[in-house]
């Protein structure tokens, strides 16, 4: 098992079975792990699997087993350490790598900065591709998934790039300023990460330069770490909706699952109690009808469903730029004409089925106007709520389905027994 | 607008304007386009807006929009046509161009050789660098997104890769076989996407060989297309968990939506009706305590949260790879302590609540029991549902939510009402 840690598998390859290790086993198959493998392994790992092993380690550990990372990997393990290790690993760092590192750390985690990395390989504009070449062939080795040069001032300001491609089939006398692409905008380095995905994505990038606010080239962005942001933004709206972090270890202790789970239980449980108090006070209407206790759950469980679909389809729209303000009319518009055909093919199901069941024709014209009435207001809140939500600065995959289902929950609950205590009085 | 539309923009951003608008104004749009573009934006749009705008084309104008396409996107596009139309463009292709194009058809969308494109740049291992260089220099261009060269044998072998970066940086003199890389595999034609992709996530690559059985070169992935299928699978999983397709186009016109809408409401009233005659099951109880019918929500919706977060977290560990039978036992032994704590926990809220709001001691003792029941139910279910129904070759994240819920429905409704039953007999 040792050797196959050590030698059989690949760095990944141990941290992906790392990952689906439970605890005690992980920490047995970590201790069996070479010390110089460590490092390497460690930047697989998701956020929350980093910072459990990083928890039990000193300063100086973390930075013997990290040293020989690339400067954007390193930054990435130390955002995990806690405060007080991190300052003191800073401080017993060499100079040149701690300014490196703390430019990294410098800008937020999930922005251009926090994405770069520092090993750019830039050229001057007026030298020929030959020239060129030759400065290349000086370097024993050109950082990996370099697929473009950077063309850089004498100040260091960001001019354009020259991909490799272009370099290999032209003139070797050719000055890089000719042959040079200027279209590629370099990214800022406070532009969120979300949208660094959305142009690699739509631009097809390999890497792209990352520049200040006075145009300066800080570093550059690579494709693979922006494949580690994609899928994680990805994920965060699938876990979120459930009420979980996307960071989130599949293998989490008890306590620590139990404790975050009965947050997400607790504040459903204000939302449940808010629904009963809706039924409550209905409860001289169902102590007459019984059959609306029996009934009224379906009423409630068609609104979130059809409520559900509104917002999941626009939470998506969201996270692609697809759905804003301009065309949110539009949208609006369409899924009430949904909601309503949809309310009214069901309802006629629903209070058929009804009908023969409790051979009550009342029943049934109250079932099929609240399931009208609820569909409609499940396309309302679900088009809505993520628009309201993302405004406010509040995460519409969070709060989006519990707000949804709360209004549903009541609007469904009110709108079938107050028709019934009309009908019924 | 016609010139912001042909010249002011990329026809990547043209499609993501076209994928923001509503079907009117998209064809207004649409029509404003030079022919010349057509086939560039079409390519950038999602599968259901691409089919939508073929629909309405002849095979021998998508033949003339598609052309200049690379192989790779040129098949994508040929999928969304109706067969007829397709078979019919093949028929007036030029051969050559056929060929390759059928040469990516025949392979499932969702394999390495449904993604792989055929530009590549082949090299043999006993040539030196010197000439390699030379070579390329003959070329007017190397298609984009070329950052190693594939080594080939006489035969058309796939023996390793020549990454441009070592190239640039060798002596000219060095035969290929000397600095070529072997120890990249390549990717078999049949492997399935999802596979390709983790191996591109884990291995950081930027473009990978496909070879058929008999280990010859047939083409290669880039990662552009790559981000393409992680941004779909992760797309799928949420999009499904709601009953949403993953191509959905945002803004489909209404009649397509509410019939799409419809099934999976349908499904949704079974099981609700389910849960209702579950419930018709103790009429005669909720006659006797109405207080019942209030609370019963409270416990179905407490056992579907916890099993809907249990679920999300399983399905999302098959898609990484991280949940699997080896596992699953340490998960379902968790998840079972987790319900059970957590059952607990909020029985007693419960509880004490109901027990104040209706002055009733048997009745908080009833929804404790029954909610630590469903909390159960739910973490078993949620752990159990997916790999069942992975196993049986059906999809977790469409199925799973719409049993999961139905159990908790019948088991939180069954073990409360069940329970008042015997009690308050
Ligand atoms: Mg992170
Ligand atoms: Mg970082
Ligand atoms: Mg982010
Ligand atoms: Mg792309
Ligand atoms: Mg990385
Ligand atoms: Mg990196
Ligand atoms: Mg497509
Ligand atoms: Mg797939
Ligand atoms: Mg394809
Ligand atoms: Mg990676
Ligand atoms: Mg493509
Ligand atoms: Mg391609
Ligand atoms: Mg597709």
């Amino acid at each position: 098992l040792r050797f196959m840690l050590n030698k059989g598998l690949k760095p990944v390859e141990v941290a992906h079975l790392l990952e689906k290790t439970p605890p005690r086993e992980r920490q047995i198959l970590w201790n069996l792990l070479n010390k110089d493998l460590e490092g390497e392994v460690l930047q697989y790992l998701g956020d929350e699997a980093q910072a459990e092993i990083l928890s039990r380690m000193e300063a100086s550990e973390v930075l013997a087993i990290t040293e020989s990372l690339e400067t954007d990997d390193m930054a990435d393990i130390l955002q995990q350490l806690p405060e007080r290790v991190m300052k003191e690993l800073l401080k017993i760092m060499d100079r040149e790598n701690r300014e490196r590192v703390e430019q990294v750390l410098s800008f937020p985690e999930d922005t251009a900065g926090g994405l770069m990395n520092t090993d750019t390989v830039t050229i001057r504009p007026d030298i020929t591709a030959e020239t060129v070449l030759r400065y290349l062939r000086r370097h024993k080795e050109i950082p990996e998934t370099t697929d473009t040069l950077f063309v850089v001032s004498r100040k260091g300001s960001y001019i354009g790039v020259l991909p490799l491609t272009r370099l290999l089939t032209t003139d070797p006398d050719v000055l890089v300023r000719e042959i040079m692409n200027t279209d590629v905008d370099a990214i800022p380095a406070d532009m969120p990460d979300e949208e660094v995905a959305r142009l690699f994505e739509q631009l097809d990038l390999i890497s792209a330069p990352v520049t200040n606010e006075e145009g300066q080239l800080l570093g550059r962005i690579t494709i693979d770490d922006v494949v580690d942001v994609i899928r994680e933004d990805a994920d965060h709206s699938l876990m979120s909706m459930a009420g979980l972090d996307e960071d989130e270890d599949t293998f989490a202790p008890i306590m620590k699952t139990t404790r975050r789970r009965a947050v997400w239980l607790g504040i459903n449980l204000i939302t449940a109690f808010i629904a009963s108090a809706v039924i409550g006070l209905f409860e001289e209407t169902i102590d007459k009808v019984v059959a609306l206790a029996v009934l009224m759950p379906i009423v409630a469980s068609m609104g979130g469903i059809a409520g559900s679909q509104t917002l999941t389809l626009v939470i998506r729209g969201q996270a692609l730029g697809h759905v804003e303000r301009s065309n949110i009319g539009w949208l609006f518009n369409r899924e009430l004409v949904v909601g309503l055909l949809n309310g009214l093919l069901w309802a006629l199901v629903v209070a058929a089925v009804a009908v023969v069941w409790f051979q009550d024709m009342t029943v049934g014209v109250i079932i099929a106007l609240a399931i009208v009435i609820n569909l409609i207001a499940g396309a309302m809140a679900g088009t809505m709520l993520p628009m309201i939500l993302k405004s406010l600065g509040i995460d519409p995959a969070l709060a989006g389905s519990v707000l949804l289902t709360t209004i549903t929950d009541v609007i469904g609950f009110f709108a079938f027994l107050g028709l019934a205590t009309l009908f019924f009085a």
